[in-house]
């Protein structure tokens, strides 16, 4: 194998694919790299054996071939290379090595064979859709925050992506909770994805995905199976096994009946929490809200290291409230707002409340009371 | 007690004061600042018992008085309310209670009684004598990174600053050394130095003072005696046990013979270090200089997982010779330098280097080699 390459499209090329590669590897080959050389391209695949990223650039292939490795130090080394250099790539399979040259700069690496690197299975996908780069980026940036990070629920450690409908129409999904808050994020229904099968797609995925939401005008090609999702745009596509486990039915959180109504703008609420929040205790972050007609107080009361209190101007014309909730939970939800004031629906101090933006009901929080 | 200041104000000398708080202490009082109000001044005063800070600040002073409250909660307070707002602190010592008010928000902190707090007994200083923030930044700056962090030696856990010679004239020298580089950094010596005992200066205290120094036209009044230093500017007294022990005799370090002289550009010399370090081992971080007439090969061979080899165009008229040096610290002495090429004098491959800014003697280095 020998072609040469932009260093900015290599350096693209192997961030995405180092990133997969998990830090900590007791397998050697999957700290690598598979480096793929034909035609006018070079690919490059990692994974971490649940998720596998190939990313595809143009190249000068003067001989095609391939070779695996390590995807970090490849990474660093383009990443220290001047802009604009031609970094050419040689494989020495006899010498297990591979040479990366630009201008007077010469990497010799050691490889493994490319035979011994675990290349995902392909599956049959039962729903190929395509959606806005954009789309795919609200319906995971404004529920990840919600996945549980505890892995004895292992099936809430994702984000449960499926078909559903919302007020008579069909709607592209997303719900992520860990048992205190839920996020419920839904987006019109591409062309094509009525037969999706409900998949929880872990976090690290999402993560992973993240890199390929960022063009506004880029399309992103959906493939789903039971078992597998898959994402891809002309150059990369992102292959990912799904949670195996079912996500509990969450429309049983979501309260249909709360209708003490609090209308807050929404970055005001959130300075307002976090000052009063510093007081608190790192065990609870409790924080205390009090609602009478048009006004908010927050308050904290810690025995120890003193007690905050603050007033906002609100729009609340229902009967005297008092509410706890955690402080993370509350900041975490109302940095979700970004057009329109946060709408928040209460019921009593000890039900799960409902926040959404404005009447958009296209994107809805609950959140857990906690005792104060 | 009961004051109002602005937020600015109250930011800046709250920020220094935290910092010197240490995060964990034992001893309860110590994570406080003991804040005193009088005439139209709020001084605030923070102490780990060998490092004080006490930053001044203007305020409408209603009720003089004093007391503790936590430094890192009042610090992050501060922070979070809204620029351009006026605070108003009241003591109330009956209750032990701080209140902070700012607009709707009210804050209620535990405090400490005034009499707990350990002040530092003031000192007869031998050498007071004023010199330019710009002076005293340049060397702690060029000087720190070569503090040692090994406990034992805690001799060489600081900037050793006294008064030596130089070239037939006294200057006033920062010299620092773990034992594989050191760093000596000159500035003509300031009226009234000349009898300033030479002492060691903690690591803790340089970072500290280093915030003291941004400002380009400030003048700093400096005090020392054999066992504390002061910095001081019109709003902030910086004070500071220094190191109870014997700095070594740094000068039989500085090799006098080295007659091999290396000019490189400094920050292509650093790039290309740093490039063929990527591929060093983790522990021994080795990179190989081999030096030819007007040429330089920067190299590295890990046999686990690779070889590197750069060449660089340098001006070198001596013979043949091959060195080695661990990377970071190459890469530490050539970001020292800013204004000029790097000049490096070599003796053999076993005897430590020497490397200054072009022909300027005022800030030298000297770095070990290692086996390569």
């Amino acid at each position: 194998m020998k072609f040469s390459i932009e260093r900015a499209a290599l350096l693209k090329a192997v961030s995405q694919a180092q990133s997969v590669v998990e830090r900590r590897n007791t397998i050697p080959i999957l700290a690598n790299v598979l480096i793929e050389a034909e035609g006018s391209d070079a690919s490059f695949r990692a994974t971490d054996l649940d998720i596998e990223v190939v990313d595809k650039a143009a190249a000068q292939v003067e001989r095609a071939g391939a070779t695996t490795v390590s995807a970090t130090t490849l990474h660093e080394i383009v990443r220290k290379l001047p802009d604009g250099a031609l970094i050419s790539l040689t494989a020495d399979s006899a010498a297990g090595r591979l040479t990366v040259e630009a201008g007077r700069s010469n990497f010799s690496l050691a490889t493994l064979p490319r035979e011994d690197f675990p290349v995902m299975a392909t599956s049959e996908y039962q729903s190929n859709f395509k959606a806005p780069a954009p789309v795919l980026r609200r319906l995971f940036d404004k529920s990840k925050f919600a996945i549980s990070t505890e892995e004895t629920r292992y099936y809430l450690n994702g984000v449960y992506m499926h078909i559903s409908d919302s007020e008579g129409s069909k709607v592209l999904r997303c719900v992520a909770t860990d048992g205190h808050r839920l996020a419920r994020i839904d987006a019109p229904m591409p062309e094509g994805a009525a037969e999706m099968p409900g998949v929880i797609v872990p976090r690290k995925t999402v993560g992973e995905l993240r890199k390929l939401l960022d063009d506004d005008d880029m399309e992103i090609a959906v493939s789903v199976s039971e078992t597998k999702i898959r994402f891809a745009t002309p150059d990369i596509t992102l292959t990912s096994k799904v949670i195996d486990g079912t996500f509990p039915d969450y429309t049983r959180v979501i309260p249909q009946g709360n209708t003490r109504k609090m209308e807050v703008d929404a970055s005001d609420f959130a300075r307002a929490v976090d000052r009063v929040a510093t007081v608190s205790s790192e065990r609870s972050r409790a924080v205390k809200l009090q609602l009478d007609e048009d006004r908010l107080v927050l308050s904290v009361n810690a025995p120890d290291s003193g007690a905050a209190e603050e007033e906002l101007v609100v729009a609340y014309a229902d009967e005297r409230l008092e509410i706890g909730f955690n402080a993370k939970y509350l900041l975490e939800i109302a940095s979700q707002v970004d057009r329109e004031n946060a709408v928040f629906l209460f019921n009593s101090s000890g039900d799960p409340t409902l926040m959404r933006e404005g009447n958009d009901m296209s994107a809805v929080y609950v959140v857990m009371p906690m005792r104060v």
